[in-house]
């Protein structure tokens, strides 16, 4: 067979959750040795500057030039089509200077957008779903980020009435997702599954992991029969599709 | 904190053994934080020929200068010092071509030996131990490289008498590692758990499990009170090492 121009994941936001999205890759692609698997390039920068900080305080160090060298490093090395895994990079306060930037450098690689590829993902799996939650850091709810892609698409929206918890669950230096990923810890995992059952109790009838640590606590795919939607593993499978449909593995 | 050049890693050999390899830096990483973590490339380029057929018949695709193109794609987007997880690439029938066509190319970065960093790093680990078990697939144990490197440093190498039951553990289609990796089966853990048994009896102070999908079913670090080495881990720790010491986590 003939290789596609390889696929591009920009990582470091968090490191694990750039791993992952390339593992997603791997997972989600029909193969049964390895020449059937597609090029990846992980480029991990985890010296971009914290995106959650600069939103809150635009004097902090802004992450936008950095991500945007990430993706030029990318096209450098041949990457057509790529993407990253951290969700609040999407806030358009970041992604759009990025793109400003990208054209300002004459770059031609075209980014798949995370949310937009979840939602789309989401509507084309469970077409019947009418009201979605969502979780998330504390930046990426009160960006109304996801609010208003599932909005737009004519869907309501349910978000943690409690933010504390699960900021604890991603950020704590003790049991946090980012500072024990492998494994998680169980009070980690504990407070990501009380947020889930919490939305579901409210009406949720499918919840959005959207923090790219919150899979790492929840691998299932459903919860108390509540679907668990991980915009990486949408994203993986947007990115296959883009550059080899073919090799796209069918849902179960 | 300054981050120093990005760590080069080649995948695709196979693409899930590439991913772990970077998986297991960010986990041998002292971090608490993003931005604590160091910038890593993988470069996962699945179609590299197979190894191992190429050994057995030199008429086959020749993954070497293709293994050469991913080392020098690496180079360009920043990587100075680079690794791949591949046991059978280190054959010197393979990697000394490569690193010769590096030389041809003008290639100015430092590859670290998967092999050689596994002995150096158990060595250190483990002063005082004289006999080393070694458990692999039939290529790896038959191509003799893990014996030359540890009989070079003054060790003894015990091998698996029945190595059947490894290859079984391996590749059965049924309850195989490389079929069935996540959850691995409990028969595989069994045959895997029993050749370690095997070579501890007859005297092993401490087994490499060298091959990739062997620490999948004992990632234990010790079994029966005998260590149990895992190649990935400690090329992992010697890349850290390589590029900023202060960031390497102490072993428990």
């Amino acid at each position: 067979m003939t290789h596609p121009q390889p696929i591009g994941i920009l990582g470091g936001m968090g490191p694990q959750a750039g791993i992952d999205l390339v593992s997603k890759i791997t997972a989600e692609t029909q193969a049964t040795r390895d020449q059937d698997h597609l090029p990846v390039i992980l480029v991990s920068k985890p010296e971009i500057p914290d995106r959650t900080a600069w939103l809150a305080d635009p004097s902090a160090p802004d992450p936008a030039p950095v991500i945007a060298e990430g993706f030029v490093a990318l096209e450098r090395v041949g990457a057509g089509v790529v993407a990253m895994a951290c969700n609040t990079a999407h806030t358009p306060a970041i992604f759009d200077r990025v793109q400003l930037q990208l054209m300002h450098a004459g770059a031609r690689i075209r980014i798949l957008h995370l949310i937009g590829e979840t939602v789309a993902g989401l509507q084309a799996a469970y077409p019947d779903i009418r009201t979605v939650g969502i979780l998330g850091t504390h930046g990426t709810l009160s960006s109304g980020l996801y609010h208003q892609a599932l909005e737009r698409r004519g869907l309501s929206v349910l978000a943690p009435k409690d933010t504390n918890r699960l900021s604890k669950a991603i950020y704590d230096p003790e049991t946090g997702i980012k500072a024990h990923s492998s494994p998680v810890t169980t009070a980690a995992r504990s407070q990501v599954q009380e947020a889930v059952s919490e939305l579901a109790k409210r009406g949720a009838e499918a919840v959005i992991l959207g923090c790219t640590e919150l899979p790492l606590a929840v691998p299932e795919t459903c919860l108390g029969g509540v679907p668990l939607i991980d915009p990486a593993r949408m994203l993986a499978r947007a990115l296959i599709r883009a550059v080899d449909p073919a090799r796209l593995r069918t849902l179960p």
